[in-house]
């Protein structure tokens, strides 16, 4: 009998009062086999919710800075220690050991790179000191600064499925180094993971009791007990977070609400780019490697791809060309490139979203309903093929809907005024890439399309070798975007941080200012 | 016949369809006459909306942000030249000439600020580059910026009414700055005001087509218009707040929202002030200043008075004896020194919440229900005398309810511990001052009460006589506090206006950052 999975809360692991028949059953996304049972029936949500704000809080409070920086280190090595762990366990939800490593890896990445920003960019105290001081009349003994000082609340993170390692560690080393306390509600097809997570930094025993808690199942008990100075950090759909953000609860206190919402990414190809050139192939690469990578599952994934509709056959050529390459199984065997989705509750929805998508157009590659799997059961696994779709690109369907998968549309625009509408048309979106090297060509596309996003992403023949990728949010980038992305913001260096604190204007005498710096 | 108020709309001024029986009717403060007729029936909001999107938007977007500047001197001089006629309608609303300043020149001097702060702090550019880059990989050539760029949308300014030129000038500065166009929805009470500010400057012709239009009326129709490049900036009620804030349509579109909400705001007589001191002196000119200059009608005014329990008395006595010294009555009277409430309804909004608090406590100074007037009706104008309640500082209304009038709560405090307590209780405040010399106190206060606060005013014996005041935010500092206070931030220098942009991030070669320096 597969256990049902514990929360870790006031310093316990607890399970919850659920039995298999009340509580959510989570299978492995390879073989459909039940790896856990969820719920959070019974759990002290109360307590717990206290235990943060009157252990927690206080005791990360009263940390510089630079201790709280000592804190991300010593859970990144915790977690760097025993990430095999993780590896493993993160087959059972689809994922390569490439796919493993974005995850695991990419967090224990963030930790170190915000304790390292922590160190050189804020000071050796619990506060910031933002100046310099301006003067606010005529003497020189009124004088003004902000004071960026830590919110006495908690961080509730609601997290996605995809990202069960990485979204927990980014949002808790803001958290952390802000000086709050966190509890994480990790998504329940993949709460096991994000559960092994929490075990192994609270077995290395290196936070103060209260800084983390994980609480498995429902959020809904969490949400009637938050507080104005409390943050909830949302990662998923718009309608999910449209539901949290009309919450009475969080309304009627201005509970601070952060989303990270799916969005329907586009990558552009600029008209200079001829193919057979070395970007030309360098952007097919991207493109395959965005539908491929977590097969599909991240919300920053290219979903539509702009191109000149000259370029039009030659690219869906050239990336179902690529696709053809890509070897879809058992995540755990040598050579298979693709893994499984989460569920084949998401392997229907990514169906229904293509097919949706496709009523304007055609499957240039993929085949929604099949798909040929290496040392795995098609049936009984969660697998999909890639798909590649052409559709018409004044339809409505290929900016609105998101095939949360391996798969990705290709639409010819006419001219640059058309690709700069049908990018505004994603309503809003958390990344886009650009390929191109005319200069002006690209600046003026910048212009316009940068308002519509949180983060742009620019590949030239000079940085292509160098490029981070498409996908991936840095730590010293802002990650989120306007619209239908959710409006918020992450990361993005030490606004990250700063963001979850509170910023006061203070007004005061240079010898009462002299006192905080 | 009074007339009914216009909009101005796509650049003309447009009567309603309403007659006097469906318009709302606006009325002396004073005299209690009719000035206006308040109605939105049958104006073409999704015209004027359109307006700004095609007009005011490209031409304001087109500029750089030292042009923009040059708009900003342009309207200061353009409402300075006229500013007598706001001062002559001012009366008409309750303020006396000082109030009008407050409120006219206060705006006047935002402008101006902005635009020198925007030559000082802002390139000769559209948008603006945040630096320094950062290196993202190994080589050289993909490197990280943010480009924080003009947003293709609107502000729609909904305002109160108890700023009817401030209000609408201080925003109006911080969008055209962010290069985008603006429609002010006014509050009814003193939609007459704020539509001959706009008739001010629209006449001066200072403005491209677009970027500055009046709604009068209800905002409701524009609220189903707003899109994802829109900002919603309001200011008023935490109720209005709350309906605006889970709008459908600003829910699924993430349109921003920005709110400054009323707060049940504090001053802090430090333990180390001694009665009779400059300093104790200047603390009770504070409190009462608070309580007078526009009749209390300011969302940042003074409504609960911490001291030290020793000192109650003390302070009860000398602010009643100096609210003796206030002459009420009508506010264009030589020597008349508070002026009346914005309307009879605010009146009796204002005794239902003195008496909610005095239910704990008893009035010191000042009845509800009678008031000695100079040169006016005290019926049919709608005054009210300085109102001091002595009240439990453990019940629950002193800190939850707020007279939006000329009324203070003075509330003892046993000892520190519980004056950081009472501070807390009102739920996040736009500001609150602490008065004292001690500066370890102090320091130690700051700390605990920072979080719960956008601004604190520290008061000493340096800087007594220099400080701007308790109730006035400034360009320089933060306006807008978290929790009840609505969670939102306007002013804060270039921030306010950098906020109403869209910060993008650019992982980009050095070839094409270049391009955007």
């Amino acid at each position: 009998m597969p256990p049902m999975l514990q929360s870790q809360l006031q310093g316990t692991w607890v399970t919850p009062d659920a039995t298999p028949d009340t509580a959510t059953g989570v299978h492995d996304a390879v073989t459909g086999d039940l790896v856990c049972h969820v719920s959070s029936q019974g759990l002290d949500v109360v307590g717990a919710l206290d235990h943060a704000r009157h252990l927690g809080g206080p005791a990360l409070r009263a940390l510089t800075f630079h201790q709280r920086a000592d804190l991300l280190d010593a859970v990144g090595a915790a977690v760097r220690a025993r990430r095999e762990e993780l590896y493993v366990l993160s087959a059972r939800a689809g994922a390569t050991l490439l796919d493993a490593r974005y995850d695991v890896d990419g967090g224990i990445r963030v930790l170190r790179d915000y304790s390292a920003r922590a160190r050189t960019e804020l000071p050796d105290a619990p506060f910031l000191v933002e100046g310099p001081a301006e003067r606010l009349a005529r003497g020189d003994d009124f004088l003004g600064v902000h004071l960026v000082s830590p919110s006495p609340g908690l961080m509730l993170q609601v997290n996605a499925f995809n990202f069960p390692v990485w979204a927990p560690l980014e949002k808790l080393a803001q958290a952390l180094l802000a000086g709050m306390p966190t509890v994480v509600k990790s998504a329940t097809p993949t709460a096991y993971l994000t559960a092994q997570l929490v075990r192994i930094i609270t077995d290395a025993g290196v936070l103060p009791p209260g800084a983390l808690q994980l609480l498995v199942g429902s959020a809904r008990p969490a949400l009637d007990l938050l507080r104005e100075q409390d943050v909830l950090s949302f990662t998923g759909s718009a309608t999910t977070a449209g539901t949290l953000r009309t919450h009475p609860n969080l309304v009627a206190r201005s509970v601070r609400f952060n989303a990270e919402a799916d969005s329907v990414n586009a990558m552009v190809l600029a008209p200079d780019v001829r193919p057979g050139t070395p970007l030309f192939s360098a952007f097919v690469r991207e493109v395959v490697t965005e539908m491929t990578v977590k097969a599909g599952q991240k919300c920053t994934a290219i979903r539509r791809v702009l191109v000149p509709r000259e370029q039009e056959n030659t690219v869906l050529e050239a990336i179902s060309a690529e696709l053809a390459q890509v070897t879809v199984g058992n995540p755990a065997t040598e050579g298979v490139r693709m893994g499984a989705v989460v569920s084949l509750a998401q392997r229907d929805d990514v169906r229904r979203a293509v097919r949706a998508i496709a009523e304007s157009g055609r499957f240039v590659h993929g085949d929604p309903d099949k798909v040929r799997v290496v040392d795995a059961d098609p049936e009984r696994g969660a697998f999909l093929d890639t798909l590649l779709v052409s559709a018409d690109p004044d339809a409505a369907a290929p900016h609105e809907v998101e095939p949360f998968g391996p798969a990705a549309t290709v639409l010819a625009y006419r001219d640059t005024a058309h690709a700069t509408d049908l990018i505004a048309r994603g309503r809003g979106s958390l990344a886009a890439s650009v390929v191109g090297d005319d200069l002006v060509w690209t600046t003026a596309f910048v212009q316009e399309a940068a308002p519509w996003h949180g983060r742009l992403h620019l590949m030239d023949s000079t940085n292509m070798t160098q490029t981070t990728g498409h996908g991936s949010p840095l730590p010293a980038l802002r990650h989120g975007g306007p619209g239908r992305a959710g409006g918020g913001s992450e990361l993005a260096g030490t606004r990250g941080v700063l963001d979850l604190m509170q910023r006061t204007a203070l007004q005061a005498s240079p010898r009462i200012l002299g006192a905080f710096r």
